[in-house]
């Protein structure tokens, strides 16, 4: 089953957008695809991920699975970033072991949400 | 339908635990229950929502809704929290109106997490 990575575009990092240019999350978003979506992955824009003290912020999310969310990122951090989702994709559960994991998603963690239960659904 | 609300029992909220005491996050977690749970809220305890830099944390989902991720919660902050669960139970989304919100959840909102698509599922 594949996972949706979201990536926040209206995040300005705490920086000023000057008229005309893009912001950071929206410039995080072009980087993701130009990169190039591993299978089993949708990225997915979002509004907002209010994680707004925390820099540009993505999250994973998949059925059944332990959601994340990893702020921080950086245009330079797209390939890690993607690494990553691909090998939650390939989890059912959510949960890549800890040696397995990009850096900047053991050191960046802001928040993990488990799945709801099928009682709860 | 109803949400559920998780509660880090595991927190420490950056604090030494003083051997045969309870650690912060199962203080919390005793304090919701002695408030008591409102209708259409389940509490659940999880192990660890990797939000530990951010002090005690709580999650609330529900099926086909946002979910939510608030830090730096505290045993006083039970009567708050139960009343913004009820709210966001009583959501079809997860969106309760600003102005209707606790301000604990309104100034330390961790993230938020679209839910999936009914093609993602």
């Amino acid at each position: 089953m594949g996972a949706v990575l979201h990536v926040c575009m209206t995040c300005r990092a705490g920086q000023p957008v000057p008229e005309g240019e893009m912001c950071a999350g929206t410039r995080l978003h072009a980087a993701l695809v130009a990169q190039g979506v591993p299978d089993g992955v949708t990225l997915r824009p979002v509004e907002c991920l209010s994680a707004c003290d925390h820099g540009c912020s993505v999250a994973l999310s998949k059925s059944g699975a332990w959601s994340y969310v990893y702020g921080r990122m950086t245009e330079a951090d797209a390939p890690e970033i993607l690494r990553g989702a691909a090998l939650y994709a390939a989890t059912t559960d959510g949960v890549v072991p800890w040696r397995d994991r990009p850096v900047i998603f053991r050191k960046q963690s802001l928040a993990r949400i488990p799945s709801l239960e099928p009682n709860d659904v």
